[in-house]
């Protein structure tokens, strides 16, 4: 059973191909299952399979095939339509149990797939287990540092990351001091950094010397095994067009995509990006919540 | 003194002139000062002065010409840049001061313009105070009532809101089930509407039963007397072009602009518009969070 391969359910971004790199890199035997429509031109060309997201029979099939001894979800896979799901899984679960499931937030929507797959004998596993290289340390990535102000904004917005935690949304905020300029729903970052940008534009937030911090961390209680808190050279590249002075993540709990082209990024745009022990501000929130 | 007039400090908006309006039909003496660059051209067509958001000197001179026994604040007056803001105040109040304000919330800088009023000896009310008749009624608005789910979703939003509510942000959020769409930030209802609707076309968010639904109830501890959460005809259309069900605000703290043309709105939509008792939720998720 351990002798068995990895595979990898991969979905959009790179994560999946980064993921097979390192793993490949390490000697272990690969399966790449990619999602049709989700997944990259490259990562789609290496795969040894692709189903359609919504082909839960044929997924299996393909486990069922490989026999793998570990199972990884990677990248993104954003959500069908309700109805569309629940066609596709009403072969395979119990309706009432699908209706529940997509009435929910994203991380119960994975959490009932993982479910399935484990179910069907196949233990899931995270990036953090696979590849723990790809999380974020704890300190400085590049050569800025976060002043007093931005600390504070960091402080601020991991306590309302803590705060939305329970509604499975908003792995990251933008915060400038005490002022709430944007909460990222299933948008994604990337978007919920443009809306900032928007609200600079329109000068609704100020130009105060604190221009703002992106802050990501996971939400409590998440499944670790999938949809990780990431960031990589292009967050860092929307985060200065919005103008701001840098991003904090969760360390060992965020991805930090293409390491290197971070830093640089970060470098190149004057931005700090530090992986901080979000524990520790979350501890701090519990004791001010009352 | 509380024979002077009433003066309406009037941003953007409908509510400036809808309140004017009812207070002159009640016979009431009037003194409208507009904010030029967001009061709409009717609103300053009709106004007693017109002052730049910044010329605090000039809208207190005003105040002090007027002498009126009752001030109050009416329409959205967009934050300006935090510097642009501290220049203006700083001949008033001290630049400390000014900066903590700023580097706040939205609430904590309208209230720190209602302290500024009333040091000066005018007591600034709302227009719960003014026209009580503004204010959403608890029960439906329009024949569509919202179902089972709908109720959910309204709960949930409720709570989602109670949850952010001493972040100073968000007076409306787009919830569908127990999934949360969308957290109104500085944007705006119309554009957190906007967002709603660009995620539903990209098939981010189910077409389950329950379309979804805006919930809007004002923060928790806020000062009633400025920036009401509101809703009108327009948000009934941006609301049905989001694909939602309905609209459920928190009744007696939520402003129905043009009622009429609301539940008209609504009625050819087809969604419901209704009046929540919004303590009773909150109530409700004070328990569950334990």
């Amino acid at each position: 059973m351990s002798s068995g391969p990895v595979a990898i359910l991969g979905g959009s971004g790179e994560l999946p191909l980064l993921l097979a790199d390192r793993l490949a890199d390490a000697g272990r035997a690969l399966k790449i299952l990619a999602v049709r429509g989700f997944s990259d031109r490259a990562l789609r060309a290496r795969a040894d399979a692709i189903v359609p997201l919504l082909d839960i029979r044929g997924a299996l099939a393909c486990l069922e095939d490989w026999r793998p001894a570990l199972v990884t979800l990677a990248g993104g896979l954003s959500r069908p339509s309700a109805a569309a799901l629940a066609g596709a899984f009403s072969a395979v679960r119990n309706r009432d149990e699908i209706s529940r499931l997509v009435a929910r937030g994203d991380d119960n929507l994975l959490r009932g797939v993982i479910r399935l797959i484990e179910d069907h004998g196949f233990p899931v596993v995270g990036v953090r287990e696979l590849a723990p290289e790809l999380l974020a340390d704890q300190g400085y990535y590049g050569s800025r540092r976060p002043g007093p102000k931005d600390e504070a904004s960091i402080a601020w917005g991991i306590r309302l990351l803590d705060a939305i935690s329970p509604f499975d949304i908003g792995q990251a905020v933008v915060v400038a001091g005490e002022r709430v300029i944007a909460i990222e729903g299933p948008e994604g970052t990337d978007r919920t950094l443009a809306r900032a940008r928007a609200l600079r534009g329109r000068r609704l937030f100020g130009r105060s010397r604190s221009g703002g911090v992106l802050v990501k961390a996971p939400k409590r209680g998440q499944d670790l095994r999938v949809d990780l808190p990431a960031i990589g050279p292009r967050t860092v590249a929307n985060a200065a067009a919005a103008g701001l002075d840098g991003i904090a993540v969760a360390s060992g709990f965020t991805l930090v995509l293409k390491r290197q082209e971070t830093v640089a990024a970060a470098e190149r745009h004057g931005l700090f990006v530090v992986g901080i022990d979000a524990a520790r501000f979350s501890a701090e929130a519990g004791d001010a919540d009352g």
